[in-house]
């Protein structure tokens, strides 16, 4: 099992992503996973090495630049804030990451899929939204406010969204509007609520933050966990 | 591989169910499902069949009386509505059906679940608010009305609702206060979503009826299915 740091740039601005791959041979399919709003720490890289150890090659992108972390959530917001506001700067950030995965030799570019939590989810669906050619589109409680709602219709993957039903930072209505979004699409899409689970259900870590807006949710974890796997058999053919 | 007609009762109504049962040897998980409208036909005994192949023992439940089968749509609802209309008639004509499959010695009746769809989902969601000894209610493109919301708090059950995303039936609106009746418990609830899917997307006969409203989805067929098995195991524990 490999990993490393896998440096790659947006332009002017140096990223640094986690890489994990099993080492073994033949292309296989790449997942970019984007992470929470604190950047690229434990809980994206340690998605990446289960990936890898699936025999996906898996690339934990960096939103930010150096592979900066969230001191806090308030610094977690400001740098999600920076990228966010600008459409074209969140995108482009977005696909260096897929195009770093990509030039992988041990990737098969004809299998793509993104994923992401939080922001991250927010991120793999823009990254859906630009047209890149990725089979599958997964966001874990991520934000679904589009800055371009349209651009929905030139999604190529089949998208899953996991969102916990008790969620206060994305409430009912922002689910019911992206629903609503989809459904004048031709995309294949889902969307998965799981009764009782809040924001950052998947990330062990949420209950430290000492806000009843952020808790693990081991029922709703395993269960998206599993949904994700089962799309990317669908997308990818068996593994 | 064992198939037969089961007769019970509901009080002075004699009700004919289609019981399958691979005849393993030992206590194994029941499982009750409830049909479509139209009653028990070739749809919900094929399931049964299926769930019966995979060792369940499964009772495919008749919600009218000698398992009597509608003739068109409007006789579809006509019967529908003799037994939906009136609340505990409903939920005693499901009690039965749950009751003949708990007495078969095959069944291990601490690992009963309820299924259904259309009429027959919102007939296994029904049985759970009795507070019925469930460990899983699943409904596939069920209604999800109910006539005594409050009772969702006795549903003892792990519960999956399998929607389509663009079922004219069953609106967006109901969708949400089913959510918001569930967030208002501490069931164990899920909600999968699935776009592009009308009414009765698990059943290849729909597209026959000639309304856009009903439509056979493979893919959200396949993927309900998935989501039940999957309920199924941790409800049950692994097969």
């Amino acid at each position: 099992m490999a990993y490393k740091t896998l440096e790659y740039r947006d332009g002017a601005v140096s990223l640094k992503g986690f890489l994990a791959d099993d080492g073994r041979s033949g292309p296989r399919p790449g997942v970019v996973l984007f992470p929470e709003a604190t950047g690229v720490g434990e809980h994206v890289i340690e998605r990446a090495r289960r990936l890898a150890a699936l025999g996906y090659v898996a690339l934990a992108g960096d939103p930010y630049g150096d592979g900066e972390q969230a001191r806090d959530l308030p610094h977690a917001i400001e740098l999600m804030t920076a990228v966010r506001s600008d459409v074209n700067r969140w995108r482009a950030r977005a696909q260096a990451a897929l195009d770093a995965l990509s030039a992988q030799s041990s990737v098969d570019r004809t299998k793509l899929a993104a994923i992401g939590y939080c922001f991250g989810g927010s991120t793999a669906l823009e990254l859906g939204r630009t047209g890149a050619p990725l089979s599958a589109v997964v966001s874990f409680h991520g934000g679904l406010e589009a800055p371009k709602p349209d651009d929905g219709k030139n999604i190529r993957a089949k998208v899953l969204v996991c969102h916990g039903a008790s969620d206060p930072l994305i409430p009912p209505e922002h689910v019911s509007a992206f629903e609503a979004q989809m459904r004048n699409t031709t995309v294949d899409w889902q969307v998965c609520i799981y009764g009782g689970a809040v924001h950052s259900f998947t990330n062990p870590d949420a209950d430290k933050l000492g806000n009843p807006a952020f808790a693990y949710n081991a029922s709703a974890d395993r269960r998206s966990w599993a949904a994700m796997l089962a799309l990317f058999d669908e997308a990818f053919g068996p593994r």
